[in-house]
């Protein structure tokens, strides 16, 4: 018989965890230690803002499993509180240092799978260091800031980054009463992930929780009191604060692996092959350490999600026994909860498709996600990015109170088969009415970007109406809906004619036809019916806003819709 | 300039009028006319259940547009109850009576789009014809059973057929106080689009909520009071009623197709080819009247829904206008909310899968729809079916509490795109705590059909188990849920040892190596880790209950999982 072969992981976070889990599926002989510098291992670290929120309310809940059952279950041995110092290649070695005593010590390996995941980045400003400023990457991290947060005269957080973890902190420390600024350098939230349409959707939904947003501006420096945190200062203004959430990315945690020569990548990721192999064949990283091929560009990207690092942790217990499972790469789909609102996106984006020289058509729509009839239906909206030429998807992404993550989850599956816009316009979706329109907001999407593409439908985005109406520019704004919402909410421009969609056929003699008409509606639904009216009786230069008033973000007059 | 284009459509319910304004959109001088044989147009037929259980208030909410909307936003005219007696196909004409004063009218036709959907199928048998047993196609039927569940003295109900209206049906009257019975004529509650496994799942849950389920039970006669309906009889009892609502399937409307001489397919449909022409080239036909191609199999299906029907009316008008859309097929999606659980089918199922020559592999997992952390997370069971030799999935199939519908858009799309299920276990799926498991149960399953595609893991279904303790089979039925777990449900068999799966490792050497186990927890997930331990220490003869007791169907001892 073989020596029992001995499978040593660095990283105790998604991962690893799996592929220790895995592997001892595969081969109940092999001698497998994951060396975790942490006192916990495989917990959900995606959790976290939910633990501090208070909806998990301890941190139990968050561990997968604890070490003892990692040896109970998978007879896997879990060195907690241990740092990895060294990777002996030639050896195969690893040299470790016990947190707690100090101790030093050497584990022996046939394989090694390095899953060290990523750091927060630190912005390298004056008084980064001070008390009160935190990342969320671990426990200790969230139950800090939980304990500042239930401290009464902890009034005030600053959160610097509105990307996923941003967003979701500004929510958990609105639930725990705070009052909450968020400084992003980039003047979008979720900008990294989301086009502007869909962004500023969500921006808008976040200011009417009370978040201060100030979009545009660098954190230049924090100063404290005690040596406790009190204030941050942008490129722009002070903001008083009693704790600070850094929350601007992460970056692949490669020391060791840079020190052991390994080749890394542009990201600062250690390379690997589709099976996770890394430039040493008998080592392997998978996780937030490595970056991902993109499916629809080919290229890299750095994506770091827990659901990749399980997948990955499979894969490379898999080809240590050589089940040749390869890793296909992923689509960069990512999904947020925001306060109330459902985000997600899938593939590229609008300005990243053409950045790569794809010929792009977009559509924007918002609909309903189930029958108006059915009780609890919630409005969403939808931008799908769209080659030209192939009529591929590339991109999509949504927003709303409705089921907008069933929407992105069916587009990662179809950007990932390479799909069509024409196959997504009569793709044979669930229909029934708790969960769906007979046509789904998909299809109503996918038509008008074959609208588009061919030539049948002119249309605009709300912020070029915002331009146009800016510019004062010579044109009839058309609000087709009723007198009693343009009461409530309106946007009360010079160039507004409000003629009800039931009315216009018999009122369309008192419109200039040889004048341009922008049409709009609350979601875009009955202006794309009122412009093929116009087009109809012969209007020179008809177009409807995409998505209606839902997407426009700017200043109303009467109830903002949110 | 060229004549006015004449359009006409014969039925206005889902395909007709989107025939109708899709044809508007294309062609503002056209002449457009749906013909209409009831007094409403264009309403949500798919609504009519939760008309009936109260939800929906008013038959106004389920009108998507009323003739006189059609009108004036695009100039179509509806002929409201006015039946079509015949199609002359030689003068291009229809002739028409008005149903309120019999007038009869004629209609000249450039292209004709048949819609006339599909028809109750009510069983010959005595008593068919007494008052008080309905269909539930249109709105005045879910009016007169609404007007019976109110009534005081009507209390019994009986539903024939467990189909998809049978089970929204049975919900409906449910919430409106009654006691209901259904009555199905083969031995499973939605067995045309089920397989076993997740049909049983569903009954269970139907019974829970006090519906009496006479299964494999054929209606022979009804029986009546004063005209009025007051017995069911089948073919082993006699059930007392005030109400009956039949709902054992539609079948084409194809009378005037028929009649015309147009093309008749197998389920008695209109023949169409992927243009939605008839055998005549200006006749369309679209909706319930018609047959789909089923992607998975290339043989056409008679799957009626709104969805399609839809889609349908869009190919239609594109045809007439030139525009080359073609309808690429179904892949038999299917969904239907059952009480507090939601079901969904898409593609094929095992049975039918085997009978077409496939060799198949099928795995059927139970988990959460998002963590147990987060805070309304709940079970569901996915059931996929597999093709061993192109690993493309062939079907699946889902139930439970939790989100089963976004899973089923997931493989819906998969399928339609002839994914394998080697690209599913790695499919980039929206990953967030509020939305889903870092791996998706969609993983898990594809994993699972996997490792027993390569023989790598044993299982057994719950109806196996039960065969097997009832011959009283030498085996050890290894339960490793806790024991608190155990004292609430349990199947208290002979065969049963109960070990904690915690407690397995330090007692394994109490079980018998060489002796078959079987091993069960609530969900499979446990007894899959035990059954890799059991395997590792050298049992010969270990396999897990797929899906565990959440899928088991019999009787239990204590609190039943529903």
């Amino acid at each position: 018989m073989q020596d029992a072969k001995k499978i040593v992981i660095i990283g105790g976070g998604a991962c690893g965890p799996k592929a220790a889990a895995r592997a001892r599926r595969l081969d109940p002989n092999a001698i497998i230690t994951i060396v975790q510098d942490e006192a916990f291992v495989s917990y959900a670290a995606c959790g976290l803002p939910y633990f501090v929120s208070g909806m998990v309310r301890a941190r139990t809940e968050l561990i997968v499993r604890n070490a003892a059952a990692f040896k109970k279950i998978n007879n896997v041995d879990v060195l907690l509180e241990t740092r990895v110092d060294r990777i002996d290649r030639a050896s195969h070695e690893i040299y470790t240092t016990n947190l707690k005593d100090g101790a030093a010590g050497v584990l022996k390996y046939d394989k090694l799978v390095i899953s060290t995941g990523a750091n927060p980045v630190m912005p390298p400003v004056e008084g980064i260091n001070l008390k009160g400023i935190y990342s969320l990457k671990r426990v200790p991290d969230a139950e800090a800031v939980i304990a500042m947060a239930k401290a009464s005269a902890m009034k005030k957080a600053v959160i610097v980054g509105a990307g996923l973890i941003g967003m979701e902190m500004a929510e958990a420390l609105v639930a725990r009463g705070m009052e909450v600024t968020v400084v992003e350098a980039l003047d979008r939230v979720l900008a990294t992930i989301l086009d502007e349409e869909i962004s500023d959707v969500t921006a808008k939904h976040v200011a009417g929780k009370g978040v201060n947003l100030k979009l545009g501006q660098k954190i230049v420096s924090f100063s404290g009191t005690d040596g406790h945190v009190s204030s941050a200062t942008t490129d722009r203004e002070t903001l008083q604060c009693d704790l600070v959430v850094v929350a601007i990315g992460v970056r692949p945690d490669t020391k060791l692996a840079k020190e052991a020569g390994l080749s890394i990548g542009t990201f600062g990721d250690i390379e690997v092959n589709e099976y996770m192999q890394t430039s040493d064949p008998d080592i392997y990283a998978g996780g937030d350490c490595v970056a991902n091929v993109n499916i629809v560009t080919g290229q890299k990207n750095f994506v770091p999600m827990g659901s990749t690092a399980n997948k990955h942790g499979h894969v490379i217990a898999n080809h240590i026994y050589g089940v040749k499972e390869r890793f296909p790469g992923i689509v960069g789909t990512a999904c947020v909860k925001v306060f109330d609102f459902n985000v997600g996106r899938v593939g590229i984006g609008e300005k990243q498709a053409k950045g790569l020289g794809f010929n792009v058509t977009t559509a924007l729509v918002s609909d309903t996600d189930k029958p108006e009839y059915y009780v609890g239906n919630q409005e969403i909206t939808i931008k799908l990015i769209v080659d030209n030429q192939t009529r591929r998807i590339l991109g999509g992404q949504g927003v709303g109170r409705g089921d907008v993550i069933k929407r992105i989850d069916v587009l990662a599956t179809a950007i990932t088969m390479g799909m069509t816009v024409d196959m997504l316009a009569n793709l044979d979706l669930a229909y029934a009415p708790p969960y769906n329109n007979a046509l789904d907001i998909l299809h109503h999407t996918a038509n008008l970007v074959i609208n588009k593409i061919e030539g049948r439908t002119q249309t605009i985005k709300t912020a070029e109406l915002k331009e146009k109406l800016d510019r004062n520019d010579d044109f009839t704004l058309l609000d087709v809906r009723t007198h009693l919402e343009a009461d409530e909410t309106s946007l009360e421009k010079p160039q507004t004619v409000l003629i009800p969609q039931l009315a216009v056929t018999n009122s369309i003699n008192k419109l200039d036809k040889n004048k341009e008409h922008v049409i709009l509606c609350l979601s875009g639904q009955r202006a794309y019916q009122i412009c093929c009216v116009l087009k109809g009786a012969g209007f020179k230069n008809a177009k409807f806003v995409e998505g209606g008033l839902i997407c426009w973000c700017d200043d109303v007059t009467g109830t903002p819709l949110i």
